[in-house]
Formats: structure tokens, sequence, C-alpha cells
């Protein structure tokens, strides 16, 4: 059987990882799919900075060349942006390629009209990569759980900005400083915006909830919230009270509508991302036959991203199981209460009778609950919302 | 398309969940298999203590009555024990039925022959739920980790030893004690030998060492200790330093053998196990493409073990990937070196130098690192094996 002529957009991190990782293990690759793999040609921007290790290999920076190949099984999108990478898939899909990206950005905007196209010219779309990194979690929620309906999802989708949370807590230095360690340390981007501001996790939030719900939030009302207003002192009063702040994405099937945010959140130590820390990511499930799962693993990185991406190449001819999105799920009530904690002394003397305090949890610290209804007067105070138990939060005499 | 016809030996806590599911979820089961799934009969041991819900339901105790309906296309085994269910599923698979097992103790024993005789029948034998309930790490193993090769894995896979622990920990109470809660709890049974020593662990990490490494460990070689010797005290001084006991099972393809332990070990609070508490269950997996994931979630009970076979029931069809034991997995190098926690002030002195020293981490406890070669002096003393990182560990000044 012919070799499976792969083409490589890209040859930054990631796409060096997928090319070494294609010829490290070419014999295990073989095996699986039954034929050989060959990178075929490797599309960069600036040619002069590029060498590859193998002759052979067409090095370019005309994507023309690439769709000039004769036989190119599958088209590898290891590039960032949403142009020209969304033009690149379109054109390589007409012409029969399967594709993979790696792309969230990208993705998150055009994953629909990508999976359409490729539907109809017959060939498929990986995209396990553009979430989460190494974790299997777009494979897990397609190919695992299907008996199972997902209600709703939470998620530590952000390394960088998890990294620096974690840092700020552990070597008590501040966001600046924690931001430019991440910087120094080739995590975070000389521009941070997209990550510490939570659009990158937003991204990714958006691909999770296509592959949950058949549909994407509605982006003006997502909530999205960075990290860079969260000050030293506020991590030690909470760590204090055994409480971590984390960079949550959470996605929530409600009877109208999907409800999608990405914002700082308090965790208790019960809670499955806790002890998520420096740049791993970590998402948890809630699935209506089994209940609650975690996954955790490098959300990022030059191998971890590879394996997603060959675990797809592995998995092109896969037949799809068709979601049945339509079906009645019962949504999470817009009853259901959450937890929140609410700072300043004077704070919660103004609460309406629907937002039950739970206690007091430190000197100008309290514990709520509010319902959907209720909501709306617990934002408007200095709040964190809380995910996991209460239990192991200090009890402190109620002094009102 | 005639509806699928399911047998479900055994009527206990899972066959009600798998029947109670089935019966909940008709539709999205439907819509997922292209037809509808029909509980045909159902296996009891004693007819006067059943009553299904549905009076069209064939109730029998005798095995014969299943074997003589016409069209049975899946059997589920939810019974416990190696016999009769060893034999029920041979003789199942002979008569050209797919068959689903939660046993895993006669899955332990028998994985093998149940496959291969599938193999030979053109049948398939699903097993998700004989390891960590509803974690779908049995699936994942085998459908999304192909690309990668895993080389060692460690796990809580016994929900009830953990459960005790747990409790020992934040209650303050004896092993006897947590114990006993753990059966009026009804997580332990009358006889716990099973759990706390450690037997149902090493049976579920049997079964996984069979879909990582084709093969299972040699069973005399495995170290096997339950957690009953655990004291209240053990638990408090390791706490005050930062770790926790966790009964763990690990798994490593060693250049030789496959090494194969359940036992106490301590965790430090940067391991993904630490956190896992109470009857979770959680496993943890190198690969060597990606790196370290994890996944944790319910390890039993009536509706996550439902929904391991029922994921299972949707993928009977599904091809098998032929995995590659063959391939050259560089093994964990022998030389690898382990931490352990050495306990007793005189225990340090004598050690031979080819186990160094870390650091003192307590009153009576020392930090060391042990090669292969030099792991049996370590061995002779009062010492636990510690999982993760050991900077969060307190420096003590030492003192010899």
């Amino acid at each position: 059987m012919t070799a499976l002529q792969v083409a490589l957009l890209g040859y930054g991190t990631v796409g060096k990882g997928v090319y070494q990782t294609i010829h490290q293990h070419q014999a295990r690759i073989r095996k699986l799919l039954g034929r050989e793999v060959k990178v075929a040609a490797v599309l960069v921007k600036d040619l002069s900075k590029h060498e590859l290790p193998d002759q052979e290999v067409i090095l370019t920076d005309q994507f023309s060349d690439i769709l000039g190949i004769e036989h190119i099984d599958v088209v590898i999108d290891a590039i960032v942006g949403v142009e020209p990478g969304f033009t690149y898939l379109q054109e390589a899909i007409k012409k029969g390629c399967h594709v993979i990206t790696a792309n969230k950005e990208m993705f998150a905007y055009h994953s629909s009209t990508l999976q359409n196209l490729a539907a109809e010219h017959g060939v498929t779309v990986g995209f396990e990569a553009t979430v989460a990194g190494g974790i299997p979690i777009i494979q897990t929620l397609k190919k695992l759980l299907n008996a199972n309906k997902v209600q709703s999802l939470q998620g530590i989708l952000n390394g960088t900005s998890n990294f620096i949370l974690t840092k700020m807590r552990e070597e008590q230095l501040s966001f600046s400083e924690a931001l430019t360690l991440a910087q120094q340390l080739g995590y975070a981007e000389a521009d941070p915006a997209n990550d510490i501001e939570g659009h990158d996790a937003f991204y990714k939030a958006v691909i999770l909830s296509e592959v949950l719900f058949g549909e994407q939030p509605v982006w003006e009302d997502t909530v999205r919230e960075g990290i860079a207003e969260i000050t030293i002192d506020q991590i030690d009063y909470f760590h204090s009270l055994g409480l971590r702040f984390k960079h949550v994405a959470s996605l929530e099937k409600a009877a109208d509508a999907i409800k999608c945010s990405v914002k700082p959140v308090l965790v208790s130590s019960s809670h499955p991302l806790y002890q998520v820390e420096n740049v791993q990511n970590a998402i948890n499930i809630e699935a209506d036959i089994v209940g609650s799962i975690s996954l955790q693993g490098p959300g990022a990185g030059m191998f971890p991203t590879a394996s997603a991406i060959i675990e797809d190449l592995i998995h092109i001819d896969d037949k799809e199981y068709i979601p049945c999105f339509d079906e009645e799920l019962s949504p999470v009530s817009s009853a259901t209460a959450s937890v929140w904690v609410i700072l300043g002394k004077s704070a919660i003397i103004d609460l309406p009778d629907s937002v039950s305090i739970i206690r007091k949890i430190g000197d100008t610290a309290w514990l709520v609950e509010a319902t959907e209804d209720s909501i709306s007067a617990v934002k408007e105070l200095p709040c964190f919302q809380l995910l996991g138990s209460v239990d192991q939060i200090p009890k402190v005499e109620k002094v009102y």
C-alpha cells in the first residue's frame, strides 16, 4: 500500500513536534495504520529560517506548492491565527484531503464550516490538539461518553494563566512578576492578552461546546474575565482559608441557552481542579449516567500537542458517531444554586433574602448561596464564585 | 431493524443499574445503535427475591433458559466470582453472543481465554466496567492512546480502601473503626479482605496490564500489601509532613518483566493521586509521547458501573485496533531511582552507600533515593515508597 502522505503547515514548536514524532515512531504508526506515513511537504513563512532534517521533504513558503503535490492525504495545520489557516484548510478539504488542526482560534470561529465542508467531500477533521493539548478530551467526549450526556463542564484550559496563579501563591510574586517569569520560561507570549484575559480558554470552551451540545454559546453573552486584577493579598487571604484561585472555563446547558464563562473562581480542596498547578490543564465533566469525571495532563508543549495530532492521524478513517443533540437532555435547572464568597464587612448586610448566607469564613469573607433569581444581587458585590465542597473551609463565629 | 436483545446475568446493584439505564435512555441508545435495545431475560440465583418492573422480560434461575432464547445478541455479566461467570460467558460466546462483563476477578483469571474464544466466534468482549467503575480507562487506553505507548501506571483502583484511609485521616478513626463505617455505608463487604488486602486492586491491575502490555505480570512476583497495619499515628505523622497514605496499584514495563504492586504508599501534594479521596478512583499514566495523564472519577456504584457497561454496549460492533506489543518499547530503565521514606532514627545509619539520603524530613523520617540495585537494602527497613515531588516536604536540619 502506498504511504499516507502528509503536508505540514507550520514548523514552529508544534510542527517540529509532529515532524519528529512521525519520524521517531514510524514503525508503530505503520502498524496502526497498515501503511507508512510520510511527511511530503512543510509550509513555512520564511524559508531562510528553517531547514528540514530530511532533504527529500519539500520545504516551501507557498501554499499552492502544497496543493500542487499530486497525492496529499492529510494536511496538518500547526500555524496560529484565523487566517491564513482557515483558507488553507478549506482548500485542502476541497481537494479531498483530511485535515487535522491545532489552531484553536481559527477552529472556534470556523469549526462548523470546516466540518460541513469535510462531510461534503468525504474527509474528516481532527481537532483534538485545539483543546487542552495532550489530554484526549475531544475524543473522550466523542468516542467514549456516547450514551452519557454531559450536562456541564469546568476546565483549566490555559496553562499560562494557571502557571501565573500558581507562582503568585507559591513564590509570593505579584501578577506582573509572575507574568514576566512565564514570559522568560517561554510559556507566555510577548503580548500575553490572549492567555491572561481568557480569550484562549474561551476559544477552547467554544470548541468543547460544539462537541458537547452541537452548538456554540452566544459569544456576546459569555462572561470573560482575566486574572490581571488578582492581587497577592487576595491569594494569600484565600489560601489561609484553604481556597485557591483558578482561571476556570465553564460550560453548562441551561434550559434556554448554553452558559459559558471564563473567569477566576475560588476552588476548595475537595474539587478536582484544586491541585491542578503550573502549566497543567484539567477538565471536570458532569455526565448524566456516570457522574463526575476528571481528566488532567499537559495542556501544551511540543510533544503533548504532537501526541494529540498523531492520535488524530491514526484515526482519520474512523466512523463518526452521530451525536444526538436533539434529544431531551434535562438541562441543569435554572434554579440550581451556586456558591459564592462575598468580600467586605458591609457587603453582606444589603443582600436580599433570596440569597442565603451559609456562614462567615473569615474576617471579611462570607459564603453565600444564590439561585439563578438572586444571583444578580450577589454579582454587584465584590465576590468570587466557589467550586468544590464547603466542608473544609473554616467556620468563624457569626458576627454581624 | 430488529431490536438488539440483551440477557442480563445478575440483578444486584450493577444489574439493576444496567436494567434501569437501558430503559431510561432507550431513545438515546436507539439513536446511537440504530436499533432498539431490549432486555430479553435476567438470570438470578433466587427467583423469590426478585421481581422485574417489566413482565415481558424473562426472569430465570437457569442459565440454560438464557441460552435457549433464540436471539440473544449480547450477554451482560453482572455477577461476582470466577464461577459460574466464566462458564456462562464461554457458552454465550460459543453461541455467537457478544459479552460484556463487570466481573473483575473472573476476568483477571480468564481474559485471554475469553478474548481468544470471542475472536474465534467473531464477537467482542467489553470489560470497561471491570476497572475503576465509570472512569473510561480501558477505552482510553485501547482507543485514544494508540500512537502512545504507556510505560507505567499508578492507580487508586479500590474505593473501599481509599475511603478507609480518607476517614482515618479526616475523622481520626482507627483502621477498624473506619472499616466498620465503610461496612455500615455499604462500601465494604462483611468479609472485607478482597478490598483491604489489595486483591480487588490487583485483579484490576492485571486486567490493565493485559491492555497495556499484552500480558499479565507473574502473579507470584507481585507485591500485594494491605492497609490494615496502618495506624492513625502514622497517618497523623505523615499528614504533618504534607503526605498522605494511598493504597496504590502500580504497573511498569521493566526490561525483563512487568512489575506490579499493590501497596500503601505516601503521596505528596503535587501528585495527581494526592487529592483523590473517599470512594473515588483515579489512574495516572505515563505515556511516551504525551507524558503524564490522569483520569479520576467514581470507581464503583450502580450508575457509574452501568455507564461503563452501556458505553461498551454502544460499541460492540467497533473495529478493534490491533495493538503492537511486540514493538521496541524502551522499558523504564531498571536503574530508575525510586524515592522512599525511611522511619526510625537508627535505621538510616546502616544504609549502604548506594542509597542516597535526600534529606531528613521529620524527627524520625528520612527521604532516600534507591536504585534497583540498592532497593533491597531499603526494603529491609521500616519504609514507604513516596510518589510525587519532594519539593513541598519540609526540610529539617540534618542531625545524625
